[in-house]
């Protein structure tokens, strides 16, 4: 058993009810083998931020790889609706036997472009719709908010605290697996550590210097405990006035006992106004000969308030992010959409389309691709091109245009391109091998690097380009026409 | 292997890191048997309401009785740090030997007042704190917010359809169980039903649509598989131009078919102006003869849009709200905490305090019962009253006082009263017989029954009085003054 299999479920009957009532009605009329194809994708960064930061795909592996329908499964779908024998003896031999294309975890991905594709038959690709989206959705969210943060932090380490207050434990785990992708240098979640190999970090608590009879003897017991890793809590009773010199009096006989070895210490703050407290104890501490004790700071933090605090000249070295950064507390869904943009009839993909009264809910049909174009020079990204799948990649200069005011033109030129979707089940094999979480955080610290900073800017960011080909923009508003004419 | 063993994993390292490192301390300290109390209450109502409403505790109680360390557990650890043996053996060995008392599931409760007590040795203590927080936290917030929904939909049937957009599998289903016992209908989570016995609902997605050659013949095909129970989505491509049209000629068919025996049908609106298109669609259906068919509404509702669309009289009967419950997306977390209130020594119970810079974070010492009083007459809830555990709670009339506030006095008189706290382990065993769900749910029901609906009101509600027995008040200030004069 690998760590992760301790924690993974069945989660096959993590779906929504309609998806059972298609596919019955789909099975009523033998549709089993009819092909079709689902883009994943969303309409809108979360957080008003000018990128999204793709993770869950290892979470939808283990779900489509766990999938079947257990008998207590079956049973209770046999209570809840009448439903024909067959189809029960269908659901009993279920397994998912289609195509998976996905971007890899840690790749920055954009509104309006296909993050994942699923090609398979209607009735599988009714199921599984519910929890590929609540896996990506919100992992996905997490490690964008996470990658705001670690930006934020422009370069001091973020450390993520937030399982107490995650929605339920998935939240917690899963939230510091993607945060970690995101850049985080380490996470408190025990679990998440094991699970995921996360460096754990953490400190104590207040009711620790609580149960001693004085703060000095609860830091120094702490200390006795851990004399190389030692950061005290300083703001039980009084940040200044009692808190921080009780820290110093600790590092001060540590230093005594243990000389050079004594190293990797420092305090935490965690109330008061932390750009005032973390200059005074930082001079307190430098006065004292300590200028390597590190300033740990908590307390809701968000992206915001650490800029601010950077600002205004914080002297604090590790930036301690909970509740914030897990819940993703200003903006805590991604709106990811499932939706249906080809059929196969008789041997070919027939493009479907979704019109609405809200125009961008409006899908664009077809089995596509989705390419990234580099400079060739700084490597940066241009621009993404949502093509037809037949299409070929252009090699050379090209116009794109912008697929709502389409008199915004681009010239495209000297690029390289690639493709970013990539395949990960095969007839419902796994096709894919799994990259360690360190080689996906390394991938999301290239791909982050790909993009302008004015990307990354906490308000009003850039907008990268994400175009359609001029095919697929033809066939779309072809098939608008035609459904608008009926 | 109940239903809902299949979905419970052990999460013993569901913890932050810091507790182990404190469990640890006090290893080496020795203090396996100094006992302890610690308080979860929360500062703050969700989401600007007037009351929060209690869940999480079933999963809680799971938990606890789960709390074992894995051999791949306790090689985690000692790979993590360098621990003593000892250390590790006792963990190997570790079992929850403590007392809980805790609100029942589905209790209304105030900022400020213990809902969950934990008496146990301080390591024990420290290991549960992070677990307990992230359940209580998570369900009771979304608890909070489902009743906000169901109180705005004042009456209609609300629908929790939020499971692609939960933040994660944990968030989904625990989600819809508190959104449940807060009074919704049903929920889209087929597993979240499996589990917890909540009817499962849905009607079909726009695919569905796309993959006929016509919305009719879609509509007739899910006629046929669903003829009892057909709410038919009619926003594919023209809501009032072909969808609700398809649709009453689709019921007209299933009407001549099956006479009287037609029955639980209707149409499901998830774009455009929803006030709009309900009342066209209204007197569509009705001109068509259907006045029974149903309109279910779907697409980013909330409990403000539900007030604002009802205000409008929008004709909607039946209420999907999926993102914005699930999420409680506009206050995404609950802030309950854990904090040392007493300790052991020599068989006395010590009141302990923590100080704080900013003043709300100061806590409230000692061991302590809630009093919750009510009008004898009317029933309604009047007052809190947090005591110490071993005052004698007033049998008439008194003046209670707010506790910042202290010239703010209120007489009470004409009351009858109830301890709402219960015992739910004694020395590690569950002496606490679990309710159903719709138990918990009418339970849940009747306290809501007993706030006054100024409370409820959406924004700006009334102030419930959570004070302090005067016993307890001058306990706290003594031992504020007596840790300011260190």
């Amino acid at each position: 058993m690998t760590p992760n299999q301790s924690y993974t479920r069945n989660l096959t009957l993590l779906t929504d009810y309609y998806q059972i009532s298609m596919m019955y009605s789909h099975f009523r009329n033998k549709l089993f083998h009819k092909e079709v194809v689902f883009d994943v994708y969303f309409r809108k960064n979360p957080c008003g931020t000018g990128y999204s930061l793709f993770a869950g795909l290892e979470q939808v592996i283990e779900y489509i790889q766990n999938l079947r329908f257990t008998e207590e499964d079956i049973e209770f779908l046999a209570k809840t609706y009448k439903y024909d024998k067959e189809f029960l003896d269908y659901l009993s031999d279920f397994r998912f036997t289609g195509n998976i294309w996905s971007v890899s975890e840690g790749t920055v991905v954009f509104p309006n472009e296909p993050i994942v594709r699923i090609q398979t038959n209607i009735l599988e690709g009714h199921l599984v719709e519910t929890a590929i989206l609540n896996l990506i959705n919100h992992q996905t969210l997490i490690a964008t908010k996470a990658s705001r943060v670690v930006f934020a932090a422009n370069g001091d380490p973020v450390l993520e605290f937030g399982l107490r207050r995650a929605q339920g434990p998935d939240a917690g785990v899963y939230g510091a697996r993607a945060a970690y992708i995101a850049g985080v240098v380490g996470t408190s979640n025990v679990l998440a550590g094991k699970l995921y190999s996360i460096p754990v970090k953490g400190t104590h608590a207040h009711a620790y210097i609580q149960s001693y009879s004085s703060e000095l003897e609860a830091f120094l017991n702490f200390a006795e405990a851990f004399p190389n890793n030692l950061i005290l809590l300083v703001d039980t009773y009084d940040t200044l006035g009692s808190g921080v010199p009780n820290a110093i009096k600790t590092f001060q006989i540590m230093k005594e006992k243990l000389g050079d070895q004594f190293k990797n210490y420092g305090i935490r703050l965690d109330s008061g106004d932390l750009a005032y407290l973390s200059k005074v104890a930082r001079k307190m501490l430098d006065e004292a000969g300590f200028n390597d004790a590190q300033i740990v700071a908590s307390n809701d933090l968000d992206e915001n308030l650490i800029r601010d605090l950077k600002l205004q000249g914080a002297k604090i070295d590790v930036w301690g992010v909970g509740t914030n950064l897990i819940t993703s507390s200003d903006c805590p869904s991604l709106g990811g959409v499932y939706k249906l943009v080809a059929e196969k009839e008789e041997d070919q993909f027939i493009p479907k389309i979704k019109i609405s009264e809200n125009p961008e809910k409006i899908t664009t049909p077809g089995c596509k691709k989705v390419v990234r174009f580099y400079n060739k020079y700084t490597k940066m990204a241009i621009l993404d091109l949502v093509m037809l799948q037949e299409e070929e990649i252009p090699t050379y200069d090209f116009i794109a245009f912008d697929p709502i005011n389409i008199w915004k033109k681009k010239r495209v030129k000297d690029f390289v391109a690639k493709e970013i979707l990539i395949p990960i089940f095969e007839n419902g094999e796994l096709i894919y091998t799994l990259p360690s979480i360190e080689e996906i955080r390394a991938h999301a610290k290239s791909e982050l690097s790909t993009i302008d900073d004015e990307m990354k800017r906490l308000s009003n960011p850039h907008i990268y380009h994400v175009d359609l080909s001029r095919k697929l923009w033809d066939l779309k508003y072809d098939l608008i026409n035609k459904e608008r004419k009926r």
